[in-house]
């Protein structure tokens, strides 16, 4: 939807817009209303997704390396890992 | 997958893990792999959606509501808004 811009705005600068929404996320976690919260999140994740398309990532694929056999600890879903272990 | 844990966190907790994860995907951008950004990109995007678990919003209904219908300023995909506007 933005990839003309995303190119211009660079890899930097599409950080500094996406730390940007995160810190709007935050606020609104804080004290936001449900419809504040919903709308955060869609940007962080709508910026998070810009930032992959510039850094050349498939963020479905990446889940799916990472995740796709259960937790990356355990290789169980849901997850048996200690609470002294990540995450 | 790791939902009593998420519970047991909390939202200030689970906030505090994801933004590890943002400073490890900063890192990763500037001097890592390609399949080190990977892996790290699918973390920022889990610790988000846990986030979101724990706040009670749906990740895909958020993006549907904000960007469902195209650019939220001009309502066009591609976006045609001027550059000073955001995003």
């Amino acid at each position: 939807m933005y990839g003309a811009k995303d190119g211009a705005r660079g890899l930097e600068g599409t950080f500094m817009w996406f730390m940007e929404e995160v810190g709007e996320l935050s606020a609104a976690m804080r004290g936001g209303t449900h419809l504040e919260q919903v709308l955060e999140f869609a940007d962080v994740l709508a910026w998070l997704a810009t930032l992959a398309n510039i850094a050349g990532v498939d963020l479905e694929q990446a889940m799916q390396a990472k995740y796709g056999l259960g937790c990356p600890g355990c290789k169980r879903s849901p997850c048996v890992c200690g609470t002294q272990h990540k995450p």
